[in-house]
Parts: structure tokens; C-alpha cells; sequence
């Protein structure tokens, strides 16, 4: 491996379990020698007034800095009127593309076989706009989102990850038969973009004939864009599809390549400092940050090791259906490294 | 069988393979002795003024007259500004809630064994209130809208569809974490109805994590019930995991008792005239139709014909693997009867 001047990363470690996990990867990144310094960032205890979340301005500022970043699951904070820690980070950032590659893990067997697809969704809007109000007693109206600016750019960043990584049809997922307007501004945006990449096919499909189509054949599908609340759906069908949560990476990306990456399971109170939690999510997500540093021969060292540890099947954590503890499961991966 | 005057059913056979399906369904109904009486209606080929849409004046009131009907499926009307069929006839009738039993066919072999679920779908509002505008070039908004009557009339008809049908759970699905008052608004409706039905247990879940868990281990779930865009995407999902919706059944009530059963499936028109469509969802949707008359004896009869030609498999459908004709897959329904 080509040595090189080591690269600052934020690290959240989160809540719950995250500590442990993230303590995971840390050993793993440093047995593989991945050329990266952590910048651990803590979420504050009282909400900050000027973004209204836990999320600080030190916290972004690290991030913003760095221009990449590692996240472990965040708790909801208790109290009404706080906005969600990740939303903070998504729309504070302007991360506007989540991106989840899901596919088959070799010897972990599920229902599917053969699954390789990845989901982007856009992240800023459209569902999540948090506009909502009461019209009357009894009547609320909640506003769906959806621009030109923010479809284009996804749009643009699925075709280009596609064309990146040798992929070959972009789906783009909606309900335009219905959101006329709102998806079909989003589908216009997406064929205009298409334009661009004569090389890579372009299909459209309804969201609800997407998720039956996903569970009789996730095959047919390759990369996937969509507005943000089908990602949300779709992303954890996937990942169902696949095993769960548990062992899905995601990445949030943003303006000029500022990239944050994240395990999207929760933070697992039950179990939380007992050292049973997998790190896979989150560690598969550290690999992620290293393909995005173009540091790939260690993104593919490391997740080679761990995808023969699953193989192996002999230290798997009790969400696998093991019995090994999460840091026995990491020495594995080490040893493998 | 006990001897009962006719009831007189509104029939729309549709567009597409609809007309054949329906034909299907006539016979075995006829030779299974249920007395039904059809009426038979054709929607228009231009648009009525008064609803801007294909369906008449008439189509409707035969529903309204006769309370019962039974619907194939529509093909989208050509051409833009009108509303989706579908749509006019679930608002126009207010039928507020659909309901789509989702099992497992014996012998027919999917991924996923015992299926055994219910998803009951808020019908006329939510996302598909119809209300989008361009706030300024580039930028749309789209207006979900909850209300109070709405939410609470779709959770009494879950929680009593439950109690009825000798049902344990009733499960509801919201995203309450991101539209707080919108399906913040729907899950309180839930709650306040749960109290009226002590024996019902009562679970909440959120809709990502629902459609992960659903492709995980969908024999967990029991009712489901929704709004409008999660019961129309997860309806689906679950038709999915038992084989498509060629397979099953949908029932749209309204006051008062008022019910239009559909097969939700589309037109099909690559093989429409061809004699290959399989009647299935529309049989079984006739089923509900029955069993929603309370001729459940008949009902019984029919389902047992059908699903004992499907387990047998030597009739089957193209889509179902087969190559049987659908009048040679009616005709082995006759003979099981
Ligand atoms: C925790 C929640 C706000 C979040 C979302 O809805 O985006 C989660 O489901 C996700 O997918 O990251
Ligand atoms: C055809 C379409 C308008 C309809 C819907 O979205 O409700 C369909 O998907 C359904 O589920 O009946």
C-alpha cells in the first residue's frame, strides 16, 4: 500500500451502541493502516438556539472543515420541537444525495440472492419539508416539497455514480400518476439529465409497483433515484431484502464532494456497553469514506476481511444469528485484514 | 345451499383483459348457484363535464342504488387534466377505506409461507388530495392533507374489521417522526379508537421500518392500517410477497355499508382478447363481494374451487408459470365446485 499524509475525518460516535461500534472501526482502519486521524465530535446536551438541535456549530464547523465524516446512530432527543439530529445534519450540510449500496452478502443467506443494487435519495426536501399546520381543528396539511434545483442535482449524482461505477440503467422512482406536479417535476428532471448520459439507460417506475417488483425480483434493478420519503421506504426494503439494517452502509453526500457517511440502524439501548452491537453498518460505511477519499485498496482490504469474517459465519453477532461478542467479531475481521 | 332472492351487483368489466376476467367470474359465479343479478356498466368514452371524468353520472349511481359492485381494471384515460378513474369513483362514492386480505396460496410457491395480513388503506385524502401548485417557476408544493373524520372512520373500520374477522392486531403505519402533525394526527385517531376495542392489541410502527420488516418476516404483521400513499405502497409490497396482484383481492367501503370490490391489477392489453388473463383477483375480489353480502357459504365454495385448481397446478395461468387459457383455468375452477 502506497503510504500518505494522513487524512482528518470527523467521527461521530453517536449514541447507544454507537461508542462500541465506532471503537470497532477504529481498530479495524488502524490494523489495515487506513491513513486517517479521527476528529471525534460529541453532540451537545442542550439544544443550540441558533439551529435548534443537539447538533453544535463545532459539531458542523468539524465537518465543514474536514469536508468528510463518519456518523454512528444518534438518539432522538427527549422534548418536543427539536428537529431530528440527522435532519439537522442533512439540511445544515445541504447533504442532498443518500446513498446506499445493498447487495447479497456472500454466505449470509437470506430470502434473495444476487441483490446489487443502490438507492439515491434526495435528502433536503420534499416530505421532509417540516411545513405543516393546522387548518382548521381537525385539518392538517403537510407540504411535499419538490424543486427543480434539488431533483436536477440528485439527478445528476445518480447518473454520474452510475457512469462512475460501471452501473448501466438509472430507475427513477415515483408517483406521478398521482403527485402530477411535485413527481412529475422530479421525473422531468431526471430525463433531462439522462440527455447527458447516452450510455446509461434510463427507466421509470411507479414507487408502489417499485416495492412489489423488489420483493419478486430485486435483480431487475440497478441504481435507483427517487424523493426523499420513497428513499426512506426503499432504502430499508433493501436493506430487509438483504438482512437489515445492520449491515447496510450510507453515505449523505453534498456540494463539492463534502461527504458524510452513517450506520442508519438505531442505537440499540438494549444492548448498548455490553459488547454484543455488529459494527458492520457503520464499518461498511467507513469503507464507503475511503472509496470517496480514493483510498481504495484499503476500502477493499477492509471490506474483504470483513465479508470473509460473515462468510465464515463462525463470529457472527447475535442480529446474525451468532453468539460472538462485537469484539471478538472485530478480531476476526483484523485477523483476516 | 339456502335459496335467496337475487342481489342486484353493479359490474364494471373494464378495459383491457377486464371484459374476459369479468366473463370468468360470471360463469363460475352462475355455476356456483350465487344469486347475484349483474348490472352491467361501461364507463364513457368522453369525459362528463360535471366530474371531469370518464365515469358517468349513471356508472355511479348504479353504485349508489344497488350499495354493491364489483370493478375490473381501468385503463388511464388519454389525454391530460382528467381525474384517474379509479380516483373519481373511490371520492365521488366516498368509499373511504380499502381493504386487501393478503395470504399465502397454498401450492403456490413464492418466498414467503404463511402470509396472513390485512392492509386497510385510507382512500380519500393524504397524498392524493389532488392539491399541488407552482409557488414560483422550479418549485411545486403538494398538499397532503389529514383530517380528523377521515383518520378516525378508517381506524373504527380496521379496529372493527379486526374484531369481526376474529383478528388479534391491528397495526398502524405513519411516519409521525417526520409529519408530526399530519400522521401525528392520524396515529392519535388510532389511539383514541384502540380504547373503544380493549380486546384488540394495538402497535404503531414506522413506515420505512414496516416495509424493512415486512420483507424480513412478514408473518409478525396482522391489520394493517394507514394513510392514503403508505396503504397504497404497502398493499402492493405485501401482494408482492404472495405472488402479484394477479392474485389478490381489494374491497373499497363506503357509508353505510356501501362496497365496490376491484382487482387492482392493470389492463394488460399486450395479451387483452387472447383468452390467457388469469381471473384470480377479480374472482376473489367477487369473494369479498360475497362475503361482504353475508352469502358467506357461497363465498367459502368459490374460494375453495379456486384455491384448489391454483394448489393443484395444472391449470395455471402464463403469469402464474402455467399455460393454461383463462377459460380452461375457469372451467377447472366449474369443476371443483
Ligand atoms: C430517523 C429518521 C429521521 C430517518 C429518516 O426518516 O430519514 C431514518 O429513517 C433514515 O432513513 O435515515
Ligand atoms: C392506479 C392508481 C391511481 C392506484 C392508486 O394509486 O391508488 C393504484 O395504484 C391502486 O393502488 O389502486
Amino acid at each position: 500500500f502506497s503510504s500518505q499524509a494522513p487524512i482528518t475525518a470527523t467521527l461521530f460516535p453517536g449514541d447507544g451502541i454507537g461508542p462500541e461500534i465506532a471503537e470497532a472501526v477504529k481498530k479495524i482502519f488502524k490494523a489495515a493502516g487506513a491513513p486517517i486521524d479521527w476528529d471525534e465530535q460529541y453532540i451537545s446536551k442542550t439544544a443550540d438556539p441558533r439551529t435548534n438541535s443537539f447538533i453544535t456549530r463545532e459539531n458542523l464547523d468539524s465537518v465543514l472543515k474536514n469536508r468528510i465524516g463518519l456518523k454512528g446512530p444518534m438518539a432522538t432527543p427527549i422534548g418536543k420541537g427539536h428537529r431530528s439530529l440527522n435532519l439537522t445534519l442533512r439540511k445544515e450540510l445541504q447533504l442532498y444525495a443518500n446513498v446506499r449500496p445493498c447487495f447479497s452478502l456472500p454466505g449470509y443467506k437470506t430470502r434473495y440472492d444476487d441483490v446489487n443494487l443502490v438507492t439515491i435519495r434526495e435528502n433536503t426536501e420534499g416530505e421532509y419539508s417540516g411545513l405543516e399546520h393546522e387548518v382548521v381543528p381537525g385539518v392538517v396539511e403537510s407540504l411535499k416539497v419538490i424543486t427543480r434545483k434539488a431533483s436536477t442535482r440528485v439527478a445528476e449524482f445518480a447518473f454520474k455514480y452510475a457512469a462512475d461505477n460501471g452501473r448501466k440503467t438509472v430507475t427513477s422512482i415515483h408517483k406521478a400518476n398521482i403527485m402530477k406536479m411535485a413527481d412529475g417535476l422530479f421525473i422531468k428532471c431526471c430525463r433531462e439529465v439522462k440527455e447527458k448520459y447516452p450510455d446509461i439507460e434510463y427507466k421509470e417506475m411507479i414507487v408502489d409497483n417499485a416495492c412489489m417488483q423488489l420483493v419478486k425480483d430485486p435483480t431487475q434493478f440497478d441504481v435507483l433515484v427517487m424523493p426523499n420519503l420513497y428513499g426512506d421506504i426503499i432504502s430499508d426494503l433493501c436493506a430487509g431484502l438483504i438482512g437489515g439494517l445492520g449491515l447496510t452502509p450510507s453515505g449523505n453526500i453534498g456540494a463539492d464532494g463534502l461527504a458524510l457517511m452513517e450506520a442508519v440502524h438505531g442505537t440499540a439501548p438494549d444492548i448498548a456497553g455490553k459488547d454484543l452491537a455488529n459494527p458492520t453498518a457503520l464499518l461498511m460505511s467507513g469503507v464507503m469514506m475511503l472509496r470517496h477519499l480514493e483510498l481504495n485498496e484499503h476500502a477493499e482490504r477492509i471490506q474483504a476481511a470483513a465479508l470473509a469474517t460473515i462468510a465464515e459465519g463462525q463470529y457472527l453477532t447475535g442480529d446474525l444469528g451468532g453468539k460472538a461478542k462485537c469484539s471478538e467479531f472485530t478480531k476476526a475481521i483484523i485477523d483476516h485484514l
